[in-house]
């Protein structure tokens, strides 16, 4: 636990943010004086663009397989003809998009840009207590399509100093407007099924429709505020770090794969945010267990084909580009990671399947070991786990050949 | 049940439809040699357009408020700030494809135009039977967010001879490509306790975003079909009526109010199709005994406020430019419904709240209701549907002040 004093950093590149603040004592991410704010420029997926150690002719193939027209079907089970034709049609909705402007204004929404696409929204605004507005505001964020809703305070560490404009090759700065007090993160679940099926195109189905239905229900909820007269800026993968967010709006915690893990549906989500000046009341960071769970577990490191995940305890990583600085946190080694996913020709989810928090908990057995997960009976729901088979992959075939009831 | 021969019309319009067809026997759709396809010039919607009987200040009103910076919003429940801004944000798909190509391109598209926002599909063709196609279509079908999915034979007789343009205000040709052989249509559901406050802008909300499931499920699933090489075009209540061909697809049964009635979400739906020549089995229309149960319920026909819903048997209704001539069916009156939407600000659903099969079908007890509304217990069943006063309204403060979970 750090310190819970506000310190302002002596090397911070940004003007207003503090390097620690006192939810940091809650969400367990330790941030030190070396603390940075991250540019886009660095995430692997630009470095595919101007990275010459990043970009390769595997990597071109693996951006262009996602163009159906363009894409190379084989004939081994997860990735012919009939998955990339599902994982491009999962796709869709995040494609479309985000393709929109591209050409026109140089933005490619929600993954590089904030989306704009809205209509008009109130003259005046609702009367309404920060506490009315937060408990209206989940109704609707769940009626709108969100598996789980919370909120956070702004802050400006998570926020990148840059985007980056594929376009240009160069990173342009971030236009969030100011005075923006709150964020409203939302996670929807990936679908379960198919992600037993990693490594696999038929998996990044499930990837592609995680994404669209969060992209349906923040741009939604988006449009909700705008409609009660505030401002509200909908983001996906753009703008700033959606797990730190979503940890301290207290729809999770941090696993060691370096991914969101939520009580409801484990790390099978896809994570959006929503920066908004409602007035809203922020939720408490949880925690069920996961850091001492990811203390001992390591399934995720082991399974790694390019063991891209650590073993080791968390970590300073200061001299990466494609790595946040100062911040104390279990980190992949994102190169081999994205090189694995080149080398296959589709994305790669074995650390969500493997994950022992990967579970459908509608299932009661599930929510026991969930339970036994965070108390002393956690390295024999461990074990229990591992003798039960829950990680193991399953055949593209399995999942085609079950009848669509 | 009307003969199975195929006889060509004295005085159909079109050129190559046979007004009579043998699926008629299994749908109960009686189709006489008066027989006309329809022109959606004449639908109400339209018809709020250019015709001076049915628009007025209140319906410009109606249609004003769904931008909610013109909506006016009131101080009874279910007509508030919050139940337009909810309602209204979840027509935001909907309305925002709709008004993609408005301008440009004098589209209305899912609306009076079939959808165009597609990336190239496949430039081969996917090598798999009839058999195997139908049964991959329905498993990526629901993973693509169809709650239920079904195909019918291509019937030119529910084809709309034209399309409508608001820009010039008159008719165009229809634009669907010759040789789709088949139809693919599919249903989701709308927001079970939203419906039960109608008549309120809130149950409105369950329209908007039943339509915005739908689209998005509609739309990746054609895009889907274009990923296998062959040709797709998605429509929601552009080009076609939806209703027969949903019934044709086996989804459900015609009912007194004019709605599908599915066994999955009784009439709580909406419905989107898609046209294409993937070669597809066809489904076989189902009878779960709606006709027998609508032939003596009348509960729609007696809560309609204008009594837009026929008490009587079903008719041909062939000098009202708003229904579709020579099928013999329970028409309602869509002048009346229109105006009472119009007078109210919102659209209207209380033939859907009260219909005894809509319920919520993952309770075991109301299967057990559907299942003797099949059969001789028919009549107990009504009764006890009354008793239980499963119809009853629900106030939008009711649904608004409950946990968000």
């Amino acid at each position: 636990m750090i310190e819970s004093a506000r310190v302002k950093s002596r090397d911070c590149s940004c003007e207003s943010c503090v390097c620690q603040k006192p939810v940091d004592a809650k969400t367990g991410f330790e941030v030190s004086d070396e603390f940075e704010r991250f540019n886009q420029k660095y995430d692997m997926f630009n470095r595919a663009v101007w990275d010459d150690t990043v970009r390769s002719e595997r990597s071109q193939k693996f951006f262009e397989s996602y163009f159906t027209d363009l894409a190379e079907f084989r004939k081994v089970e997860g990735f012919q003809h009939r998955d990339y034709a599902l994982r491009n049609a999962a796709w869709y909705i995040a494609d479309f998009t985000a393709d929109l402007l591209e050409i026109s204004g140089d933005r490619k929404e929600g993954f590089l840009d904030t989306y704009t696409m809205f209509r008009e929204g109130a003259t005046r605004k609702i009367e309404g207590s920060a506490e009315e507005n937060t408990a209206e505001l989940k109704r609707a964020g769940k009626f709108l399509g969100a598996d789980a809703i919370g909120v956070c305070d702004y802050d400006e560490r998570w926020v990148y100093t840059h985007n980056y404009s594929r376009q240009k090759l160069t990173d342009k700065p971030m236009d969030l407007p100011e005075g923006l007090s709150s964020v409203v993160v939302i996670v929807n679940e990936m679908h379960h099924q198919t992600i037993k099926t990693v490594p696999s195109a038929l998996s990044g189905a499930a990837t592609g429709q995680g994404y669209s239905r969060d992209i349906i229900a923040v741009l939604s909820i988006t449009q909700y505020i705008r409609n009660l007269g505030y401002r509200a800026v909908a983001s996906l993968n753009d703008t700033a770090l959606s797990i730190p967010l979503a940890v301290q709006a207290g729809l999770g915690q941090y696993g060691r794969h370096g991914l969101l893990i939520t009580p409801e549906f484990g790390p099978r989500v896809r994570i959006a945010k929503v920066f908004t000046d409602l007035p809203l009341n922020a939720n408490e960071p949880i925690d069920f267990g996961v850091t001492e769970t990811c203390n001992i577990c390591r399934r995720c490191s082991v399974a790694c084909p390019v063991k891209a995940i650590p073993f080791d305890e968390p970590a300073f990583i200061n001299d990466n580009i494609s790595h946040i600085k100062g911040v104390r946190k279990w980190t992949i080694d994102a190169k081999k990671c994205f090189k694995f996913w080149a080398n296959q020709g589709t994305d790669c989810s074995i650390c969500i399947r493997v994950c022992p928090y990967n579970k459908d908990f509608r299932v009661a057995f599930n929510r026991l070991l969930r339970w036994m997960l965070s108390n002393r009976w956690r390295r024999l729901a461990l074990w229990l786990d591992s003798k039960l088979k829950y990680g193991q992959r399953r055949t593209a075939g399995w999942w085609w050949r079950q009848p669509s009831a």
